[in-house]
């Protein structure tokens, strides 16, 4: 089948001229696989523009993409996709990838409520051999394709001869332990995986060149391997990608020096640099690759640049890295409507304040320093600020370090980050009993990033270790509260989750936070002596981001009658116990409400009341996120798609009380959110 | 105060002679710092001795601490510890410094109940910095203590001038991404940490001698720094130790070749190797480490031999890693009375013969072939059988990309390395529903290994997954039956976890694994409809390892006329939940048992009949592993400490029933534990 583009058809008479006359003809990648280069690199143009377009009236990130467009034209020109596998290493980059694989009619969709995700993704293509969003699993990824190729292959059962797997991974994201991981076991393997380090970090930009180039292509011909051992003498190395500091100049001086570099003593063979925005040089390299018998896997440094080809994305500090709905023209983003500080802020300020009167504070971070928000943090104490790259694991081993020596370290990360560093919260913070603090940001829900980056699990993995406590704040003057608290807590590790997005706006947030008792909630309303057990009291026992459907509920409760008690628990381990203990003994009904997955927080509730026997006298219902992995959306609709709204809460007590069932649904609809603060 | 050793003591009339004179003198590392050359040698032989006594008596680890007694000696004759920081990789080469660090008195308590730890301990001894017992942790927590003391000294604040902080980690631990981690941060640190390479990879053995030590003095004396920009011309370098594989030789040759280790390309200062049983060597070299005041990190790389000085280890293939109790004049050890296969045995020996069956079977191991009984597999199916070194998260990743392409991986780990791969574990394989098998061994308590090893949270951290499907056999037959499952099951991912040690000893073993039903329990015994719910009637629903003494527990029950309802759970999740609404709705009291924390298959169990209304009418008493840490102790013991006997079922079930409280303790005295084969 022909499926070239036939050029003539794009003067077509009667077709109103599209802005991007040959991307049109791009039905599929097949059909880049006879265009002269030329005509990719106008494809390449269009393409940006394409992309530029689209995040303009989506948001999303951009400068990864437009830093790649040249790439992913070369990478979808050359290779037979998607039978040959490419796997795009944390997938935020994919937006150009997107639009050249059969997703351009949706791609206004991305990021937007049953749109397109943000990331690849299996489900949504097959171009997206391997869905991401973490970074740095595409190696072990592309092995295990590489590996399983072969094994197919030697039983005579693969569909596809010599298949390609190739994986595009950043200069940050190959910093990570698991890249090494992966490194060194394909370092030892004879699969064919060809590895693109896409490194853009052009602030210490290496010499990139036409000489540069040829040097690449000679090495990447089809005797490259056997030039191999000649490899040290012939070929003018740059560093390596992998150090992101200040010491990298020196790095790259005795890269020189020493002739080698750290991804040939791994077993990879090391093309590079190229130019990755020049398919002049992309285009041959890439060939070569592909058509080369030799076994073992392949290295390709190419250099790009973030927000490439779009001058604000390049005159911008971040290269545009993530942004909201812009203007494409003067390149102004559309203004987020003046809201409250958000969590993330609130907690960098209260941290900050509390190293000023507290020298032994430290602060790390894996790499997100602006995300967590110890940008300020960073800025007044230097000194005890600590990024250490990609690298949680490290993180929470360095900060128990520091804690044996008496310093109070924060490790300040996401909750679905985290989860990179378990073993070493367990192992080398809770078992050893260490005073770090866990200031775990995103826990819950996150709207636009969906199901990958959500916090859902942190309770559950944290809430069953031995002396581990954790806080999670209903609002910003308790997160400034729980700040403190953990600054000054020196008995064990410590956690406080909050949530993404803004605060409550609270008018009242004080200047600094306040010490608060380990393992005590607080009342927030209390329902009267009538409506104790006997007539059908109900509790609401709400852990922190909830409170504020929780008050709605109880607003709603209280009109039909049922006035209910509710407590911000604070705790979710230790509990309070004599408090929970109360509820249950002086209500009917007792509903927990937690955002996080049914284990945690509701599940310390219940055992502990079943132990004690007051479980036997009080209905308990768990309200938690679903036992299933909410998608991209608004926080407003996955809130109600997760069954913590208010009309859940309300729906759950009248269910319990036997109360007629009015209809989830109905609820949800009768009841619209909106954010109600707490009242105390 | 002069605590140098007398030599005039040691033949002081009157005194027997001792078997390790020397040794006898030194209380305290403090009294091996005067001693001469020549008598630290003969400290180290007599420690060597000491050693192999202890290890004759207790069992242990014992080649790793045999090849590391003339390094430990050297450390603390050098070094100031515990003021410096002497940090062991894994923890488990350590029984001489125990000897030397004022434990030689509790020595011989080694890995018995109440004794001294198998591994480093903070809570153990002041020299004891940092505990560990997995892998690769050392120098994230070196460097958080090196950067620690720096900003305590800027601040004024530092008790100790220049302290020295040393990590000593093996070949093969820091081929872990975490490893990696903390190099990358710590070649772009100007903090002083030491870490010590400790190379015992002796089957490709590099060259050692005078010649390499001469020129590693050289390198380390006080001037190094000047002459490290030379370091590439006059150094003879030699591979990293990261190579786990046959191609190290060649590693070396390229090295050679190329003249850069990467250890330099990390901004490491590299010395070596050089022999780390040559005190001649090791001591200035040492020295020379100690006195320099240039700031960065430093590599030594010493090179010893497993097993060293003791020639039944030397002659050993696995240099004595892991011993019983043995006869030091023989080396011979004491037999384990034959015993039924143990469930690693038992799960090896399934899953070699469903490979025979479907080539689509491969097997993943994170540098445990053997521990995790995939050995066999490996000599059947050498060619669909990985090792990929100390490397847990990849190894999740790359069975994730195995199965993308239609493989059936089994990782085969143990429950407590699992948590280094969680995130991989999620992001990986539950979100994009791949199935990939778990085969989690090591699950529940691990008797003389302790807290560190013992698996008690993959139910907490694995319950909370959407789509995740979790079994646990209650003997060795139900192994062979989940193993067999695992294989056959395409629609995701699945684990299935089984407890260290020996299975019942079933006579009926079948040559095969059925499959099961996906989510379905089995009843093991029906009370009689006269024990029903208004009559007080027990269930008893076990998840996996407990079922024996949930058995007896239920003799115990109906010899005093309360027979119960037995069942056997199987899935954790999903739950049974047409059998377990069946168990709440059908009796007074359902209790259920798990060798597992609080948090996982008893809260998914409750939380299921608390939104279904069934809680409302059962009792249910969930009994869990406690939520502390259990020391190391027999298999026996740990389970009395953990609540989990058959007389603390039966006393859970009477209390409920509100029967008199004869008190735990007594009947866990009255109730010896025995094993009780269930009766299917």
């Amino acid at each position: 089948m022909d499926t070239s583009v036939d050029m003539d058809e794009l003067d077509s008479p009667g077709v109103t001229p599209s802005k991007y006359p040959l991307l049109d003809r791009v039905r599929s990648p097949r059909d880049l696989r006879n265009l002269s280069i030329e005509q990719l690199r106008q494809v390449a143009d269009e393409l940006r523009g394409e992309t530029l377009d689209t995040v303009s009236t989506t948001g999303g990130h951009l400068g990864a993409s437009l830093g790649v467009v040249e790439l992913t034209v070369a990478l979808h020109a050359v290779f037979d996709t998607p039978d040959d596998r490419l796997i795009w290493d944390v997938g935020h980059q994919t937006y150009p990838h997107k639009i050249l694989t059969e997703r351009r009619e949706r791609i206004r969709t991305l990021r937007q409520p049953g749109g397109l995700s943000g990331f690849t993704r299996r489900s949504e293509s097959a171009y997206d051999p391997f869905g991401a969003a973490h970074s740095s699993t595409s190696i072990s990824a592309g092995l295990g394709m590489a590996v399983a190729h072969d094994i197919l292959e030697s039983q005579g059962r693969a569909t596809v001869r010599d298949r390609h797997v190739i994986a595009v991974i950043g200069d940050g994201a190959i910093s990570a332990g698991m890249a090494y991981e992966a490194m060194n076991n394909a370092g030892s393997s004879k699969a064919r995986l060809i590895v693109v380090l896409n490194d853009n970090e052009m602030s210490i930009a290496p010499p990139v060149g036409a000489m540069s180039a040829y040097l690449s292509r000679l090495m990447s011909s089809q005797k490259f391997l056997s030039l191999r051992d000649l490899a040290g003498k012939v070929a003018r190395r740059l560093p390596s990608g992998i150090e992101r500091t200040a010491k990298r100049a020196d790095e790259y001086a005795r890269g020189l020096l020493t002739g080698g570099t750290l991804f040939e003593e791994l077993g990879f063979y090391y093309i590079g640099p190229i130019d990755g925005h020049n398919l002049d040089h992309l285009m041959p390299v890439l060939r070569n690759l592909r058509d080369a018998d030799e076994a073992g896997p392949v290295l390709l440094h190419v250099i790009t640049q973030k927000g490439r080809g779009y001058a604000p994305a390049e005159a911008s500090g971040d290269k545009y890295h993530a942004v909201a709905k812009f203007n494409v023209v003067t390149g102004e983003q559309a203004k987020t409507p003046p809201g409250p500080p958000t969590f993330t802020a609130v907690f960098g300020r209260e941290l900050t304040a509390c190293a000023g009167d507290d020298e032994s504070i430290v602060a790390i971070t894996a790499a997100m320093p602006s995300g967590t928000g110890l940008d300020a943090f960073a800025k007044a104490y230097p000194d005890r600020f600590f990024d250490v790259g990609i690298a949680e694991q490290h993180a929470v081993t360095f900060a128990a370090g520091m804690a044996t020596e008496g310093l109070r370290p924060f490790v300040a990360i996401y909750s679905t980050f985290l989860q990179r560093a378990y073993d070493q919260v367990v192992h080398d913070v809770v078992l050893q009993n260490l005073p770090v603090r866990f200031a775990i940001d995103r826990a819950g829900l996150v709207g636009a990033d969906g199901a990958t980056h959500a916090g859902a699990f942190d309770l559950n993995y944290l809430g069953c270790l031995p002396g581990m406590t954790i806080m999670a704040p209903s609002d910003e003057i308790e997160l400034l509260h729980m700040t403190a608290t953990a600054a000054a807590f020196d008995a064990g590790p410590i956690a406080l989750r909050y949530p993404r997005g803004n605060g409550l706006g609270l008018q009242a947030l004080p200047a600094r936070g306040s010490l608060l008792e380990i393992g005590r909630g607080r009342i927030v309303r209390e329902a009267g002596r009538q409506q104790g057990r006997e007539q059908g009291g109900i509790a609401l026992l709400s852990l922190g981001s909830r409170l504020g459907e929780t008050l709605k509920a109880a607003d709603e409760l209280a009109a039909r009658g049922l006035p209910p008690t509710v407590v911000d628990a604070r705790f979710a381990k230790p509990i309070d116990t004599a408090l929970i203990e109360q509820l249950a003994r002086n209500h009917a009904v007792l509903i927990t409400i937690e955002e996080g997955a049914a284990g945690g927080f509701g599940s310390i509730v219940m055992h502990h009341l079943a132990l004690t026997g007051l479980l036997d006298h009080v209905k308990v219902r768990p309200l938690t996120l679903p036992d299933r992995f909410i998608d991209h959306d608004t926080p407003a609709a996955q809130i109600i798609h997760a069954g913590l709204s208010a009309s859940h809460i309300v729906q759950t007590a009248l269910q319990a009380l036997g109360v007629p069932d009015v209809g989830r649904d109905a609820l949800a609809g009768d009841l619209p959110l909106s954010r109600i603060a707490p009242t105390s």
